[in-house]
């Protein structure tokens, strides 16, 4: 079975579940109408069934390489970018003024799920793009604006985000690359950037670079940093592509994965810059790209989460091996208790993962749209959890679809060794999931738990209204949000040293209440009747508990931590 | 930081935690004194490090390959695997009559273990030779003994085990290979098998072939099925390789790892091939091969992880970024809450899975050395709990490795990625996790559990004992053990396939407690003061509670599993 997009459970989630029905109902997006709705869930479902998907082996087994300084890309993903771009599903949730279609970023973030579904590889693309128009959007002078956004919208040009150096990786402040004036309101930037994915390749005319650099008064650390698109071609005076920047691919990356996804080592050698937004603030305007990038990977994650599934499930619905156990079955291995318990861990870790990607994406497109500061406490408070849950959710469900196929699983020719491969560096790039808890308890709790209390808040509400009629499943869910409102509780009143000691199980248990919160609410709307209930029992009884360890981790403090010493360690 | 054995915790664990103690003091292994255990441990160790460690790289980069129809082996592997066999080190748990060391298999898991931490792919070889000097020592004529033993000890020749074809995976009862008699004692055998590691290698003379074929007068299923060796050079009159066998390997699999050990597929054309044992009764003598190869797989994965966590802990400390948040601190991103949490936790794990190996590895060589019912219910119990914990300890650590390594992690100069893709295969092969918890829930409890209550009954024993000296950590030990207990009372009143369906949650709970008992057992051997307490510490507060999820999800029965039907699944 190749991969299909699951276009009903989109649909269901936005109709029912992630409170997606506020979006439409804003002047903003008043054009994204149900039917809009259905047919962007639909058309792009296509488009990842039948243009992405057969380019997934390819990515793999034919990897972009590094030939006379130039990237090859994989054969097929120059085909496969295009019809990315002249569908306009690049541009999704761009400004109409340059070429975009000013849809939600809902919309954009299920497109990338199925997208990353049918080839994580390719998919990566478009992201860069799409976080580098975001970040113009907002911070880029008229003039650069008017240059490069109907470019990158349209995906004739397309986008790289330029932060690590070899010494600053989550230390972003450490960074060396150095802009300086050229006296006619360009810069000259110079230094080597790393893991610079889609630095180079041969499926668009030019490539723009986003750069963090340093100007000669920019202070030490982050504060001194500012941002400069340094495009590969120096567009001419009509906005063609023109002379060659000073700029080079040095190497190519040899990773574990996503060989499709060239990933560059970047020299900039006195290249030609144009300073995004202003001077020194150039890290203010990286968040911007970074935070909806964030969530993007998160949803690469729940996509690739799909495909293993489907991947595995397929396989399952083939392979027989000895008598089944049940009556009825299908005479595969997929009667096994075992295997059915994989299968379905499967499925509900992915639904869960995508709802609370969705829920995040609508409160995006609601902050957007409104300017409320209650939605955007709650996209920032969503994005570390939809980005750490996504793609762990990434990492385990391809772990289990390797697991489901047994030694083919680990003979590369069936595929699954390669989504467990290429999920694996979603949790660590845009933020490792560990920097992402960080972010969480600290940043995201500096209001001292406000948006988590209103989260538990709505969680319980829902769960209470639930009580009558699905009670065996709101219960449970009543009950583990009260878990989290208590660690929560103890989490805001400790030092940070402590937070952080237990920022990661502290994330990982919220995802898990929440995620159990989207199948209840699933349930909810099925009336406690169908297989979306069925789904969301699976969910809350047998992976929600898992919660109370997680909050137990969480509040066991720092100190336990250091009790070895380093020494200790290494013996 | 290159792999170094972890004498010291094998020493401690031997002397203080897993009872081996009484091994030394049975007949049969007198000779294994302190000073023996010890001189065999340094001298492994030495070997891992200097002689086997070098080694893992080039089986990753330069892999085993198939040049007209011969297998390659990487760079360096024969001068490895000639020191291993020179050392004695295959053969340490040999019969002595054959030119075996007659010492404890507890020995040879712990050499297993370092092998497999410095490189797996090596370490896979010998391991197919013990198991097949075990199942030859108890099943062979004598003459087949005394034939193949001496040159199997010695590592002359290697051993492999033939049971997979392509229909016939996890049931082994579906095989097709046939043996037709020769009429002159042999027989012709005449079949394809699959994933047969190191099923041919240019590392020694011969390759002997212990494979599983129906005769013509065999039942169908698993009662049909006998045993043959089957050697690559048939022997002359002097015990020397002979003429060629009608054998040949057909083709190499293309693996996610674990590259330098080549997995065959192999063609059987009528080969000649004696039989072992008696006809029809192949499955028990292949079972007594595998019992113990099960537990040197989950050894494989202590081992991997062993060498993850000592590549990450150096990664750790020499990785500089940011300012250190504790005082007195390396400088380092081992300082950071987060990445130490990672850190220990691998130690954690690691050294819970090696002890809970050790002490399988000493309940066998105790019924090897009594032939106690006891000691044997101990050792059959403890094996796929062993296998399962070691090998889902060995993809966690890896994975957790490639996490502390951030970036570097993903690109494959670093080596974590390796480890991470190495190891995978473990939990598959020798029958896959979900298999090893089927085999403990139901054939290892056909006595109704009461090996399960001897464990925790020995479990709540020293922990009673710990209640006044070191209470905080025996206390929760001593409920995770009745939590299990209660788990355990009900899961043996259920019918197979209600256990079936928490088989593989009951098992990770089951491992998770024996961990957290072994650690126990350490921290009460350093009188509560010392690393290992501190060790024993976090197991025990951060780790063991996720035990109580696990047996939820254990007591949640086969129902829920099968509320979505296929058709659900497949939306």
């Amino acid at each position: 079975m190749p991969y299909r997009a699951p276009v009903a459970d989109f649909q269901f989630l936005l109709d029912h579940v992630v409170g997606f029905e506020a979006v439409p109902a804003t002047e903003k997006f008043a054009e994204a109408t149900a039917d809009t709705v259905t047919a962007i869930l639909t058309e792009a479902g296509k488009l990842a069934d039948e243009v992405i998907a057969p380019l997934q082996r390819n990515g793999d087994l034919q990897g972009a390489v590094l030939e006379n300084g130039v990237v090859r890309s994989s054969p097929g993903f120059k085909e496969g970018y295009e019809a990315m771009a002249e569908g306009g599903w690049i541009g999704i949730s761009g400004d109409p003024e340059y070429g975009g279609m000013g849809l939600p970023f809902t919309l954009t973030a299920s497109v990338n799920d199925m997208i990353a579904g049918a080839c994580l590889a390719i998919g990566l693309n478009p992201l860069l793009s799409q976080g580098q128009i975001e970040a113009l959007e907002a911070h880029a002078s008229d003039e650069l604006k008017e240059l490069y956004l109907p470019k990158l919208t349209s995906g004739e040009w397309t986008g790289t985000m330029n932060l690590t150096e070899p010494q600053a990786g989550s230390d972003v402040g450490a960074l060396t690359t150095k802009a300086v004036p050229n006296g006619d309101g360009t810069f000259a930037i110079t230094g080597q950037k790393i893991y610079i994915s889609w630095g180079d390749h041969d499926m668009a005319e030019n490539i723009c670079h986003l750069v963090l650099a340093r100007l000669p008064d920019g202070a030490p650390g982050t504060k001194g940093i500012s941002l400069f698109m340094v495009p590969k071609y120096i567009p001419d005076e009509n906005g063609n592509p023109g002379k060659a920047n000073d700029l080079r691919v040095v190497s190519l990356e040899h990773k574990m994965g996503l060989h499709g996804s060239p990933t560059c080592v970047m020299s900039y050698e006195g290249a030609t810059g144009w300073i995004v937004g202003e001077e020194h603030a150039g890290m203010a305007a990286m968040f911007t790209m970074m935070n909806n990038a964030r969530l993007n990977v998160g949803v690469q994650g729940v996509g690739v989460a799909e495909g293993a599934y489907q991947h595995a499930l397929a396989y399952a619905l083939e392979r027989k091996q000895g008598k089944t156990p049940i009556e009825n079955g299908t005479g595969t291995i997929a009667d096994f208790a075992d295997v059915r318990r994989m299968l379905v861990q499967m499925r509900a870790e992915t639904y869960a993962a995508r709802a609370i990607s969705l829920a995040c994406s609508t409160a995006i497109d609601m902050a957007g749209a409104t300017g409320d500061k209650g939605w955007k406490a709650r996209a920032a408070f969503l994005t570390p959890i939809a980005k750490s849950y996504g793609t762990d959710t990434g990492i385990k469900v391809a772990e289990l679809g390797v697991q489901v196929h047994g030694g083919m699983g680990y003979v590369e020719e069936t595929g699954a060794a390669q989504y467990y491969r290429d999920v694996r560096v979603t949790s660590i790039y845009e933020g490792t999931n560990g920097i992402q808890a960080m972010d969480l308890v600290a940043r995201k709790m500096m209001d001292g738990g406000d948006m988590a209390f209103r989260l538990l808040d709505e969680i319980e509400g829902t769960a209470e209204g639930a009580r009558e009629t699905l009670g065996e499943l709101a219960k449970p869910v009543w009950e583990a949000a009260e878990t989290l409102r208590e660690a929560t509780e103890w989490l805001v009143e400790q030092d940070l040293q402590t937070r952080f000691a237990g920022a990661v199980p502290y994330q990982s248990a919220f995802a898990r209440v929440l995620g159990a919160y989207y199948h209840l609410k699933s349930a909810i709307a099925e009336e406690g009747r169908g297989p979306r209930t069925a789904l969301a029992a699976f969910y809350i009884e047998r992976l929600l508990p898992d919660h109370a360890s997680s909050l137990e981790q969480a509040r066991a403090g720092a100190e336990g931590l250091y009790a070895l010493s380093v020494e200790d360690l290494a013996v």
